[in-house]
């Protein structure tokens, strides 16, 4: 291929590794890829702008798009084919062009799910609580009934929001294995919980602090953070002291990029020199 | 700079050396750039495109574009700004997109200009004819005659066309030194000549043949054709085989995209090189 050029767009995404995570991995195979960002909170676009934006990306020579907070939702409608994830998830972070058309994945479950079975091949899931029910958390508690979960309790600040995905997964795995939990009642849910998974942006730069009171944590309750910068959350961090189990964002991040990377390039990734990538970034701050 | 997105929009322009040109004069920088073809007659896109196209290039990363046929004077009213020269010849061949301003430039004048001064810096030039009247024939012709044509006679098919930059160049050089030819009498202008230039795209792959009667060709009447692809034209064999002085298109090309570059990035191109590297895109067809 002569070049492949590649977008994310999202708000707040100037920091994002996914430009170097990809234009090194493309290196490594003798790929030219360019990869922007493209930030709607810095350029004034919404949700109105994608029709436009989905157009002229493709026109402009681009070849897909990563999708984040706050379009995994709201770009589904304006997408020509879905794969079957995406259409379950209801919730697109990859937008492939092809010649005639326009096609949505989602590749956040795939990101959890090689993470979550690297790291925590065994870790119980009789009762796991997930924090958060955005478009990222719509694809990890999918994730999480299919790696085996037993019962997953969705707290969402919106409790609207919370019941939609409750009803999506029920309707899928079972009205048993999944309920909407109540954001007060945080506490008395961990303490019956074998693990927790945050999907909310607390812990991110703009979003400090930790979602779960560190009173909360303790050895038996592992705790799986979807932020990946900085690196080390104050959730991890407080669970480290507890001597909880910790999954930080990172590998998901990197895996799910490694999914993206294959649809956008048609060239399988390597997670393990991608990984590395990512740990290179962290460390340096980059 | 972490990376330079550059496009050239126009129709036609699948096979355009400006991609490469541009991408290994940046990698002798160490600059990582990535130059795309925005082809309007693969993507059914016409001059009321443009305000959008000028739009989503700027969100969507480009840092600017190239604009050739049949935009470079259609493009002109949806820019923000123009250099000088732009602002003249009423055409456009380079877009630079700044923080909040959308600039036109036009180098094709300054790639005549210094490919005539290198290749023909003796060239007699009391009469010179020009075929073409378009948006690279409007650079050319306002070159030619500060290179020093005491006369210039514009011939174009469209006649209204020819006149209309008559009287722009008669404004600026005095009406004694400029005046519309009649096709038709193509071969009796010649007869007076010391040189003619060919601006119309005839000899490019697409418009084959030549625009000069070969039984006007002599040595005495150099022969400048803009067309660059293919490098050797009817018109250019016709003029070796009767004798006369030829200058290839190639060179004006190149140094163009020499101004182009420095727009782009802020750094100065190595003319040397990148005539280097256009001779060899020529000589293995690429």
């Amino acid at each position: 291929m002569g070049h492949v050029l590649i977008g994310l767009v999202g708000a707040g995404i100037g920091q994002s590794h996914s430009p170097l995570l990809h234009q090194h991995e493309a290196a490594r195979h003798g790929i030219r890829l360019l990869y922007t960002t493209i930030d709607s909170h810095d350029l004034g676009l919404n949700a109105d702008d994608l029709p436009g934006l989905l157009r002229w990306a493709r026109l402009l020579g681009y070849r897909g798009l990563n999708v984040t907070h706050p379009f995994k939702q709201s770009i589904v409608g304006h997408l020509d084919d879905l794969s079957a994830e995406a259409r379950l998830l209801g919730a697109v972070n990859t937008v492939v062009f092809d010649d005639r058309t326009t096609k949505g994945h989602n590749t956040d479950g795939y990101g959890f799910r090689t993470s979550f079975a690297e790291h925590f091949p065994h870790a119980p899931r009789e009762h796991v609580v997930q924090l958060g029910a955005g478009g990222a958390g719509s694809a990890v508690a999918h994730a999480m009934l299919a790696l085996g979960a037993a019962r997953l309790t969705i707290v969402d600040v919106d409790p609207d929001r919370a019941d939609i995905l409750t009803r999506t997964l029920a309707a899928r795995f079972g009205s048993a294995r999944v309920t909407t939990g109540v954001p007060g009642e945080q506490s008395d849910l961990l303490a019956g919980a074998d693990g927790v998974i945050n999907a909310t942006p607390t812990g991110m730069a703009h979003h400090p602090g930790t979602p779960v009171d560190p009173a909360d944590l303790r050895p038996g309750l592992w705790v799986a953070d979807l932020v990946y910068r900085p690196a080390d959350t104050e959730l991890l961090k407080a669970a480290r002291a507890a001597g909880a189990p910790t999954l930080p964002g990172a590998p998901m991040s990197v895996h799910q990029a490694v999914a993206a990377f294959e649809l956008f390039t048609g060239v399988p990734a390597d997670p393990g020199a991608m990984l590395a990538d990512s740990a290179e970034l962290l460390r340096t701050g980059g």
